[in-house]
């Protein structure tokens, strides 16, 4: 294929035709399979299409709620989207279990977000200090007449420093600190980081160089801990294991993913299926929200789990605490039909309510995955959903499931086996 | 809310209608609202409903494509799916941008998976080592058989070996690994593993206490390295920038990346914008992705970059390393529509191909938004996208549209900005 010019200018009918024409000796695909999926309101659809470029067609993904979400003593239905089998009903079995041992209990640390511009100084250190002194008070002052429309929802910028990078010759950052209220912010963050920029330049013309204005989305300004707590006497059994056991092996389990890396990481994904599918239902940008909690999980020079489990004098505490930048407003949240939904859904409007459910839904996937793993193991739920899933795949009849689950009992399920015991049927049945 | 039961055994009406109930005195929707984005296809929505739990509705996600992504030799249409404004935009540029200069190389350095058995042993470790050596034999049998399917495709287990758990007393891991060949692999090391715990349980009885059998989503045997080469004198101008300029502030801003964890989180989040985009349209699990990359960004004990910049004798050499675990069948990858198209799209089977791809739309990614980041600033591109969000969330009109971008012109950007002088407008037009 040669180079192809102006793809982005054309209309998303004449792109399909493009794409037909480039791939023809690869790929033959007819147009209306993309259409097949457009929604049938063009209002909506049109929406869609805005939200980024080169639009084909919608991707959808299943739309779920997990009920009993019990977060400082107010029950939740909450909004998941994902992928995965059995994440949703995973989640919500958690949140049936600890519904009766009162639920979640959730701390914010704080909501503060950093940004810096970077530069260089063309000069000794103590010239920059002075000229740092002079203008600081006019940079403050831009800083906040970008921050107006923020300051009036309640925030804006926390505080603006002149900072080293040790790691360079002349290098310095201006780091700043904001308070971003219900927003992730990081529109805000950035147009406020490159005025400041821009000002900074301006003043300090050849003698700087700017290298670069950014947020960040270390987010440890932002941490929330989500926790449970219960008797162990009143917890009851689980997955066939009395709780004394249960919570033994739990907390063996979670001591080896704060040590272990190869297990942290795996123990951290299973808390991430639930976080992140509560952000995409939110319109929540669950890049920078993974991005943030990995990078905290390895503050201590080791990758470590991001939740623990204590237990003494016959209860147990489980704890997750993790960076959560999120919005309740600005982004998509209220422009993605599905995620204004989904908050509504919630009764959530200030930021915190959003930051304590999403992490008590990354707590409970915790949960229910480590409890799974140390008593029935994780494949027993998981095939279940796997196993329809393969099923609609070879486009299996009633009839032929019923056999097939007879003859998978006990059996260890892939698409290999599934396929050539279905082949059998198949000429079994031919045959007759 | 009292507790709900048996809520995911109600049919999908019936949970509407319960969500509706139970959420009567503080939110009131139509049912006809959460219908409205279901597909037309009945066999395709049912398709839908079944990869989740508790499924309501779609939730949609613009499915868009970047064309000129030249990898390896090979001319691609990469299917992307990101709700981010802008991430579709800015890959296709960057494509286009080194479609000339010979495009991504990469480089596959292995597609091995590892999982681990923990348990406790009752015991001396001498002991343990004997009832090793008796029996390792036996187990890897198991293992054997148990990967038969994998097997014939080329794959299965590559090796069984014990290992000591430093961090605990009595406490081992029968460490795996895998060769899953063109799938990700986890419910096939995750059915293995839980078959050698059974059957080590059946041998050492209570000698040994299974803790738990899983696969690690730690994946740095699957590494993938994209590059990008040129020689600067044949680069050109960069947003207004000479070759020589932003080649040598980007190496700057690469550098400050790789020491700076909190530039590092950001720069690294935006080369995962491009890989998650990949890995949402192709039917892979971002979760695992994610942890994978972070976890690797750490593993020096500082977070650092995951990609990085070098020059010398006026050449600039750019890459991207990182674990991609991903798949080209299981999974979804061929049981979402979408998914298998577009993988057709692009006419991959190997897994190595995707992983190539999906590298290199990350470092395509993380290209534009470096080089934006130091000439013309992250929000002007990013902003162009941004405001027309906003300007659908406030239902502005076309005529209303012209008469705001004039005035937005050299100003910073906001919901707040706009919307105060749309209001204006309107005040003006209810006047006149």
């Amino acid at each position: 294929m040669s180079l192809i010019s102006g793809f982005s200018k054309l209309t998303r009918q004449q792109k399909i035709k493009e794409l037909n024409r480039s791939l023809m000796d690869s790929f033959d695909f007819a147009p209306a399979f993309l259409d097949s999926f457009q929604l049938t309101n063009a209002e909506e659809q049109h929406k869609i299409e805005s939200f980024s470029e080169n639009v084909l067609s919608n991707f959808h993904l299943p739309f779920s709620v997990a009920p009993n979400f019990l977060v400082n003593g107010k029950s939740y239905f909450v909004p998941m989207v994902t992928e995965e089998s059995s994440t949703v009903a995973a989640a919500a079995k958690a949140a049936s279990f600890w519904y009766g041992h009162g639920g979640f209990h959730t701390q914010i640390e704080g909501r503060e977000k950093s940004g810096n511009v970077h530069f260089e100084w063309v000069g000794a250190d103590k010239e920059l200090l002075s000229f740092w002194q002079e203008y600081k008070e006019q940079i403050v002052r831009v800083a906040e007449e970008l921050s107006l429309g923020m300051k009036k929802r309640g925030g804006g910028i926390n505080s603006i420093e002149l900072q080293k990078d040790e790691n360079f010759a002349q290098t310095y950052k201006i780091h700043c600190r904001f308070d971003t209220v219900d927003a992730m912010g990081a529109n805000f963050i950035n147009t406020v980081l490159e005025g400041i920029a821009s000002y900074f330049k301006s003043l300090a013309q050849d003698k700087t160089e700017i290298i670069m204005s950014i947020l960040s989305n270390q987010a440890n300004g932002c941490l929330v801990e989500s926790s449970l707590v219960a008797d162990i006497a009143s917890l009851g059994d689980l997955n066939g294991l009395a709780a004394s056991v249960w919570t033994q092996k739990m907390k063996k389990a979670f001591a080896i993913a704060n040590c272990d890396s190869e297990r942290a990481v795996t123990h951290n994904k299973g808390i991430m299926n639930g976080v992140d599918a509560v952000a995409l239902a939110t319109g929540n940008d669950f890049r920078a929200i993974e991005a943030a909690a990995h990078a905290y999980a390895a503050t201590s020079g080791t990758y470590r789990s991001l939740s623990s489990m204590e237990s003494s004098e016959g209860q147990i505490k489980l704890s997750l605490k993790l960076p959560l930048s999120m919005g309740t407003v600005g982004g998509l949240t209220r422009v993605h039909s599905l995620a204004a939904f989904a908050l509504d859904l919630m009764g959530v409007n200030k930021v915190e309510d959003l930051m304590s459910i999403t992490a008590s839904v990354g707590l409970a996937s915790n949960f229910a995955a480590v409890s799974a793993l140390v008593s029935s193991g994780i494949q027993k739920g998981h095939m279940k959903m796997h196993l329809s899933n393969i099923f609609m795949q070879l486009q299996v009849n009633p009839e032929e499931e019923q056999q097939l689950v007879k003859f998978l009992e006990g059996k260890t399920i892939s698409m290999t086996t599934v396929k050539e015991e279905l082949q059998k049927l198949r000429m079994q049945g031919e045959l007759c």
